[in-house]
């Protein structure tokens, strides 16, 4: 969305500093960095001033109908009304506007109906009972309105339930004390209509903000933030070699200021409501720039940010083994990087693609990709499952550290069950790069000395037991636990393909679903 | 919250049947059955029932001032602002009433200097110029008010800036065409702030619904929420043997009819927006019912919120893991079932201890069950440990079900090491019987068998493939395939029980976020 899609630069981003022109920071005066927020609000989208001039040009106009007298000589006072339309109808998107419009005009239109139906009602039965029908009447549809507008299924039209009643107490009140209702309603009426109809004008047609336009690109977005947040936990995953961890109590888990891209894949996880307010407001709109189909398939795009925040609950998942107490040792994530890497690049490729073609609005088939991203996964399953000795067997490992067992009963296995296939030896060339580059691992760095950078973070888990081992004997207690957590720290490596595999798993849906999206939304095909 | 929450009951849950006189539901015409899913809504919670009625009663009494005369002799039309102040400023709870009325009299006031200091400007500059002036600063206003409350910082006074300029409007122009501004302008400030007296005694002093209570129990409700989602999760994980198991393409990931603890844990992942509305409406709440000091920290609220769903995602994460695609076999989830099952129930104990504790407003230390909890899941994590083998080692399994390797490396290292540590002797005994468990399992149902259950699961991944495997040597290849998906398979086990450790770990973070909003929020001690 913001054009950095290619690659990710972890590095602690200082948010207002994005600016052009920002010189010295000290010594500014509060005025002037208040100015500066602002105009760095106003640009990071112009939609915004567009939003606020349209505004201001709507309550102009209708100001303008009074102003030059005429209007205001046939309507008389009912005439502010159209102000009062203008400054509530005027919404940010053509949708929602007109959503807002729809809203008024059907409450007013019912309200109007039934007010003067009761006045006819309450004027039959009398001068005496008049006031205690009206008053009834009141309390009776402020109590019905206000019910309804809190069922499940109405809490959209929450805003004409508003309208229907005050509009209905306006105008039996105004009624009964002016007398003729029927004329104060329809003045107020066309001072509503002319209110809507210059409200609606000006917002569709000077620079329309189309709600349609806002969902596809939020929806672009998010396919982009999923991808940069997956990209920068695997990175940071393999970078990690528990030197430079902060103390984990200190790391609040919600806010990780080096990490720009999961905020964003957060955000997403947060937007369910505002997909489907938008999406809402997208329905009221009529075909417009690229969505040139009546009945566009506004709700898929809905369904679509379902499945991706499906991959984004992944995602979390990840993070949170990327911030667990519990660490795998750095020179075993070493061992798996060029896998794991693969896979996460191929899944990151996946979903830009996907984003990609959702933006340009074409369908094309993805097949190389997919097969791509399935077989690197593959290979880090099989990578997984062939070294899954060095995932369990910690205890030996640490006793010897250099010294690699060379014949494992599950690589005999896959040897002797030798085929003409060529994944076959691939995966032994692999798996001769992996034990080599584990062995260089271990030497450069030996594995004690890692053990030790990890000790801290294991003693730091349960943290409420750490006072627990102040006292006792440490020796033997802690020996035991150390090896338990050891075996279990490796372990979590295997957590962490595993949810990178499901991770992948879950993108064949979003495929799908994407796909159904292009299919309905009748994409231009490009195989 | 609905006071079932010792155990989950896994069913099929007819939601509109849930009430007390469902007779027979076929032959029932739509009217009745709209009656009664309205009946049945109102009674949930008769709180809607309570907020309705409130609102006739405000509107009723605001009627009445115009009805009786008095008052709308002295305003004259003006009065009815009063109505629409009532109409647009209930709200649901006490809080965001009372946040609407300072926001209605804080940008009528400020609409109301700005309107009327223009007018003496407008004034002073001429007959001609007049009209021009005042529809200059009309756009001004317009615009500035609605690029503010587009602002991050200003969105939640938007309601305010919306009311400055229809007031601003209303004053000036009316000032300008019906002469005599300042008396316009108070006529309608005294009809508005009679509305919104009304208003805001009417709903803080009749049954009033405090927003602080809805986020105390909402609170509550989440915490119960992720515990029930968590046992749900985790029962279903170990019963499934893989026969009942729908198509995976079929389970939109959506949709989980028979998980209904799962749907209130996603929404309470959903729940970020809500929970700080309300808090927003807390803040402004005098001390009232249980929360009577002032400066009580709602926001508290939202941060254990937080953490709370920062603990959810694990899970979401879980739930993947039961509705992956691959699937560890049953028998090794039966074998291991004890240890999660134990860390389950006390990890979900704690949870609703939390949360009782909270609805109760106690402030315990929970020491105890911290600690089993603890002890659990260190009990879960060497199982792990001890049989990892089993994890990694289905190839020879596979070869020879019922035979189970007897020695292991990881098994003898830890015996000979022994120490005089109970834990050991406990384990070891836990070794046999985990070992006798999986080989009854094996033996009652042969894992062959389960593999073939399974093989439908591996067979449809990657879905896309599919088409691939009915051509081509399907035996080599497919051999090949399944060994690493089997292995894969048995590490998901090791992945499961990952996610659960590390939610475990997270219930830290939130036993401390729980222990600062007690203390902050002065809950009474009891330890």
């Amino acid at each position: 969305m913001n054009g950095k899609k290619g690659s990710i630069v972890i590095k602690i981003v200082d948010r207002p500093e994005n600016g052009k022109k920002d010189s010295g920071d000290a010594g500014e005066s509060p005025a002037r960095k208040w100015i500066r927020d602002v105009w760095q609000f106003a640009k990071e989208d112009m939609n915004r001033i567009t939003f606020s001039l349209k505004v201001g040009l709507a309550v102009l106009l209708v100001s303008l109908l009074i102003l030059i007298r005429a209007p205001y000589e046939v309507f008389g006072t009912s005439i502010i009304w159209s102000i009062l339309t203008v400054a509530i109808m005027f919404e940010y998107t053509v949708g929602a506007t007109f959503n807002r419009g729809f809203n008024r005009a059907l409450g007013s239109l019912l309200a109007g109906i039934f007010a003067i139906t009761m006045m006819q009602v309450a004027m039959a039965c009398g001068q005496i009972a008049e006031p205690y029908i009206i008053a009834l009447s009141i309390f009776f549809v402020g109590a019905i309105t206000s019910f309804m507008k809190l069922y499940p299924s109405l809490v959209p039209y929450e805003y004409g339930f508003r309208v229907i009643l005050f509009t209905y107490c306006l105008i039996i009140i105004s009624g009964y004390r002016m007398g003729n209702p029927i004329r104060t309603a329809m003045d107020r009426m066309y001072s509503i209509a002319i209110g809507g109809i210059v409200t609606v004008l000006v917002n569709s047609l000077v620079f329309p903000i189309w709600a349609g336009e806002q969902l596809h690109l939020e929806l672009v977005g998010s396919f982009n933030a999923v991808a940069d947040s997956l990209e920068e936990c695997v990175k940071k995953y393999l970078a990690d070699d528990g030197s430079s961890h902060p103390e984990f109590s200190k790391t609040v888990m919600d806010d990780f200021a080096d990490e720009p891209a999961f905020h964003k894949c957060r955000a997403t996880l947060n937007s369910s409501a505002k997909f489907e307010a938008v999406a809402n407001s997208a329905k009221w709109e009529p075909p417009h720039g690229r969505f040139r189909h009546f009945f566009y398939p506004w709700s898929e795009y809905v369904k679509v940010g379902a499945v991706l925040r499906h991959c984004a609950y992944e995602v979390m998942a990840l993070h949170g083994c990327l911030h667990s107490e519990i660490q795998a040792p750095y020179n075993l994530r070493c061992a798996f990087q060029p896998e794991i890497l693969d896979a996460t690049n191929q899944a990151a490729e996946l979903l830009r693609s996907l984003g990609k073609d959702i933006n340009n609005m074409k369908r094309s088939l993805l097949t190389n990709l997919l097969k791509r991203v399935h077989s690197s996964t593959e290979r880090l399953q099989r990578s997984i499952d062939m070294h899954s000795y060095l995932l369990t067997s910690s205890h030996e490992i640490q006793d010897c550290p250099p010294k690699l067992p060379i014949s494992q009963p599950s690589n005999t296995i896959t040897r002797t069950s030798k085929d003409s296939h060529s994944q076959v030896e691939e995966s032994e060339s692999n798996d001769e790069k992996l034990n080599s580059a584990y062995t260089k691992q271990v030497q450069g760095d030996s594995y004690h000395e890692t053990m030790r950078k990890q000790q801290r973070r294991l003693y730091s888990w349960p943290s409420r037991e750490v006072d627990d081992y102040e006292d006792g004997d440490v020796d033997t207690e802690m020996l035991q636990k150390m090896r338990t957590f050891e075996s279990t720290a490796a372990l979590s490596l295997a957590t962490f393909a595993s949810l990178l595999i499901e991770f992948v798993a879950r993108l064949d849906h979003l495929v799908d679903a994407t796909d159904l999206l292009a299919r309905m939304a009748k994409f231009k095909e490009d195989y």
